[in-house]
């Protein structure tokens, strides 16, 4: 990062909002909730909580407060993520064993960082004060991704309970059908252009070729992806990537992450519990094999990160369906209108890019540039945010990235075409 | 069974007493210490609490007290094992999931039932009334379990977390070299005699042939294992069955389960905590493959259930080292003294007989009756009890059983010889 | 083994015969149906032909004859089986990599050792004579395992060749109903009395206590079996030990190994290849689990070892159906008659006891002596030999052992009860 | 494709001297040889000589010769590969239970085939005429694949027997030092532009935007990779992806797939046995792991396919290393010379370019156009040919595709730069 870290009051108000949302997040779970692993790919609510902690504490206190002393010296081998340069670490799959230190105690340890913190940020340099700003941010990641890893705990929970019971969402008009939106061709310039916060991976800002292409006005509705489903989209190979066919066969998948058969039809389930499905809402919680499945069905395909980022360029991020405060988030129903709409917020958009560098990407220095590069094989990209992200951390060139067969975020398809 | 559980209080209090000892089992546990379950083999204390909470209200409750209502609906799927007669439940290696119902609620839960039973009680059938003897019965063996899974999940806290602080061992002189005691032989009668509660399984009472032959009088200790630690036994094949061997490559296994290689030397994690190891005390939590290959490499074997038994006929079961109340179990040193030893608590003691049927053995009938006779492939038996058995649950033709590779219990090992 | 092989030409002519007929047995195969290991439990015919050669090369030849250089020094790596004494070996599950040597090229090496011995075997010592005797009985474990393995190679091919075209099989009359046949009672002698060839695992003899029990005079019919199947047996787990039953639905089982269910009805793979069901013949290839779970279904049980020892102890081995030639063997329907029928050949009778050592057993010592003794510990013995076996090989004493889930044997059921 | 195939005697010609390679390439091989999968990815070579033909008899024999009659209709089953629209087919990793058909037959089916193919070329319409220019480039895949699958076969064999035993690699200089070849930049115009064959994924023709950068005038030598694994390469996660360090340490990976580490230093397996490394030629079987890794280590990174391709484009490829006959193929050497040098030939070269589909692109219809499209995630393309490529196969637009893991194909590593 290039990038400098604003002065005065902003930083620290900052700092205080994101670090009291987390804990806002985490505020329904009980210890238990908090401690429990249901898979691999996500880890328990205590150890977000503690792992963003460990990244102020070690590369803000530890690196820049001369005498600040670790809370506990045993939590950095804990609560380290993926950092091979910070030495030794819990293994991944096992974060789920660590029923102590309690969520008590994890907080009481939030608690001293963030008055450490704040306490230092009025003298910290600008390069420590650039570290706040990348711990909010990644911060901010963490947020989305306890939400995404709790709804997962609890949709392995045959009481199928909410982590809050108010519903969210309100029924919504079917939004019109989809309506193709030409985009911008030639030569365009992507990429963070280094005014702002960004991650690495987002640039450098470069120029990238574009072909004649429409992008969806909108998401693909929860009713049209069942018009998928009905159709027996997930029976019939020639939809199908040849890893996602296999991926379907192996797992016996035959709809979205969440959604449930059930005597009386599907249902969905989700931070507020069991619903109904909403028709007008974006399907959510299907892998890039769906997305591309789903496409090829519709004679469509999934617009490539250069073109949308090309589309999302002249919009307000702010503008979308993004976490504003703890509770049930949700994709919402297209609003009315004409244009490109939820661009930003309520689902990432598959893209059909792989995850890979941009031209003349350089990895940052040191142990915090381990953090996007080494990612690139193998996934795709996802663009917009969504209804999990907090407001303000996504941008037009906000590149997130997953294995297509993952699916437990919040990720939706919008379609694109050649013109 | 054809055993009647025994009229007047006597019935009354020991429900209480053994559910109590539950609940103090429990207490320092967390609601996350509760709620984890660190491998397949291994329950979450809050399912054990639930699990045998479920029996009483099914079996007792359900069936035998008119007008009782389930305290909740769900928790049958939630908490029933493996009584397949008993319907569809919650698989055995997501048990972890239940990160709902809370602690607390169970333990309500628990408590309602537990005033049931206890109002019921005094006017319970004769059926009931035994149903509630194998409940107490069931709730024991399912107390050692709480604490040798809470302590296979510390375990696996590189924290090293202590269940109860207080240290329960205390130094003892390293025992005499082990001395044989000559068994009886010819024909001897073994198996439970009806006259007081047993499992099916160990009855019908039998004739059973003993071949000339030696017990030792105490069980080996950890000095003594680590005699064949430091032999290099777990590199040796010749010590070792087939299966051990293959068991011992794949997993990397070089000492007991919970010995822990410090620059120091080894360490052993206990209920209270990471120690040195007791030279003096029962070696425990060694797999049948390491109690084989130990009693080849000492040019001895083990002993089959049937000499264990008679030569355990006529001692005092409940002179041994069992549980007796909520604390940091763990072996003892073998007493001064002559004869034979801690033949009953301290240590499972791993025998050479594999777990069968005995002669005439008839399954109980209906969903009690699967508990024992559908385990009877690829197990061996294991006698005596443990430290952590609840005092009063064992006997002498108690039979336990768990695969050779199992070693999470307190199992140990008594040496035989032919004679 | 304290036996002394006999003196004389008789060796030599046992020799020639044994080796004679395992190559006859592998004269069908291409040089790739010896090649090809089906599974991990199987091994390559050429594998088997090679083995057998490499365990006179090496115990009697490198051992006992002075001057005589290894054929090739690189088979010893090759062909060792699990003898950790002799070093190193060829990963099991990787012998069907070897497709050099060629079948041609083994089987010149076959002739050359088969020249060796046969020059060297009239001078020979006791202790050497003794090591060709149990090469020749090692020799026909493989020529069992030979046939099975192609068996089951054969079975994964869809064009389900035959090995030879010539069926075996007549029609035969369905056997009366199973007759019971009181076994004796009290203490009986059994295990191998020293008096000729027998495996160290067969003794010591030994008294056993016997109760009082019957056995069926004949296998269990596929009729029979059928039966079982026809009443949903593979669908209800109040039949299935509890292994049984995860086997079952883990693998989705519903018939015997070789069933194949087609449109007109099930039809049955055999070395002649695909027929339909022989409902008079002897139901086999069931697994320990399947002939338990019938054994219940049926309101029987298992024999033990001991009681199916006794009873054939004064029955002639070789009157049954065993190998005697090269050619597709089956097992054949009962012969018409009362008493006990078919305890020798046509199928090995899982007993119900585990294979575990004999009182007083000692293994052999050396690297022969790693033969049998490391494999007790999860296996299940069968007795009486095989369609498969050759003639000769087996004895009232002879155990055979399998995991309760294997049955590419020849394996069948005889029921029995208590009295 | 519109492409439409060449009139006259050409087609026949080019026909005829492809499937006679295929034969010769297989003629070193036993039945044994041509029968045995060593690996899920790799297939006996005997069902890549069935696979071609089954490709010739269904889309120009069946499917354009009225009257013709399937060889053997239980054929398509076994020799379809992945094509979804004809059918069921044999599960990939049992190809090596076929030991039957052995080879002689199909042989002879090839040779059936090949004279009704021949026969009827004359009079086939521009569209079956396709099929079999199709079905010769199809063959020539699988030639190359012939060609590393008994490689690897022939690595898993403990003898390390040769292919062929005239070793094909002579001594050659040490090249120069790498120099930088920069590359034009700017919109360039990649793809297929159908003129001749192709496969549907190497088109549209379109343009792509270069940003200045250099290409290494050859591929990474031997020598050169040896420094990195000299260097600790493999030892240090800070070269690799974290998907590649993960495969790293669970595969216990330290040099490239077919080094084997001995007493006096390195040697490589390779089709005429096992010999010292080749420290001039192209280091050849890495992954692309190892790949990026290597080029992470030097500073420098992978091409992507459109600056290859661009700089290609002028080349000729038929100057190259390529499989021109049946033979012990091995990289060779960089001749002296400036310039690009090895671009076609010798070793694929791993770009840093997913595969994914060009702008515009569009499956071919029907079962021949299941080809390429449905593989198009998770994969990266490999560019130019190696020595196991027929010469003539390949194009400057030709797109070869594998997963970051695979290896076993004749891959290698050529850098680029930023500029």
């Amino acid at each position: 990062m290039t990038y400098t870290a604003p002065q005065g009051d902003t930083l620290v108000a900052r700092f205080v909002q994101a670090r009291g949302l987390t804990a806002a997040l985490a505020a329904p779970l009980s210890d238990a909730d908090a401690s429990v692993q249901p898979m691999p790919d996500a880890s328990p609510a205590k150890w977000h909580l503690a792992h963003v902690t460990w990244f102020f504490e070690t590369f803000v206190l530890r690196d820049h407060v001369p005498g600040y002393a670790a809370y506990d010296d045993r939590f950095a081998f804990l609560f380290n993520s993926y950092y091979e340069a910070e030495g030794a670490r819990h293994p991944r799959d096992r974060r789920g064993m660590l029923t102590r230190p309690s969520l008590d105690e994890i907080l009481a340890w939030r608690a001293h960082v963030d008055a450490a913190v704040a306490a230092a940020l009025p003298g910290l340099s600008d390069a420590a004060r650039t570290l706040v700003e990348l711990g909010i941010h990644h911060e901010q990641q963490h947020q989305e991704l306890l939400l995404t890893d709790i709804l997962n705990l609890f949709g392995e929970n045959p009481l199928v309970p909410s982590v809050w019971d108010r519903p969210r969402n309100v029924p919504a008009q079917v939004p019109a059908p989809v309506r193709w939106i030409e985009g911008r061709s030639g030569i365009v310039e992507i990429g963070h252009d280094g005014d702002g916060f960004s991650f690495d991976c987002e640039g450098p800002r470069h120029s990238a070729l574009l072909h004649p292409h429409a992008l969806a006005d909108r998401p693909i509705t929860t009713a049209e992806y069942r018009g998928f489903v009905d159709d027996g989209g997930y029976a019939d190979p020639r939809h199908w990537l040849a890893d996602g066919w296999a991926w379907v066969k192996a797992n016996a998948i035959e709809a979205p992450l969440y959604w449930r058969r059930q005597e009386d039809g599907w249902r969905a389930f989700a931070l507020d519990g069991l619903h109904p499905l909403h028709p007008a809402a974006p399907v959510t919680h299907v892998s890039y094999y769906e997305a591309d499945a789903f496409a090829r069905w519709a004679g469509a395909r999934l617009p490539t990160e250069a073109e949308w980022e090309s589309a999302a360029a002249t919009l307000d991020p702010s503008a979308g369906n993004f976490l504003d405060e703890a509770g049930p988030v949700r994709p919402r129903a297209a609003p009315a209108g004409t244009g490109l709409r939820q661009m930003f917020g309520d689902v990432w958009e598959w893209t059909g890019s792989a995850y890979l560098p941009f031209p003349g990407f350089r990895p940052a220095e040191g142990a915090v540039g381990e953090y996007n590069g080494k990612f690139m094989s193998g996934q795709f990209v996802l663009r917009g945010g969504s209804c999990a992200t907090p407001r303000g951390h996504v941008r037009a060139s906000y590149r997130n990235f997953f294995y297509p067969h993952q699916r437990w975020q919040f990720t939706g398809i919008r379609l694109a075409k050649d013109l």
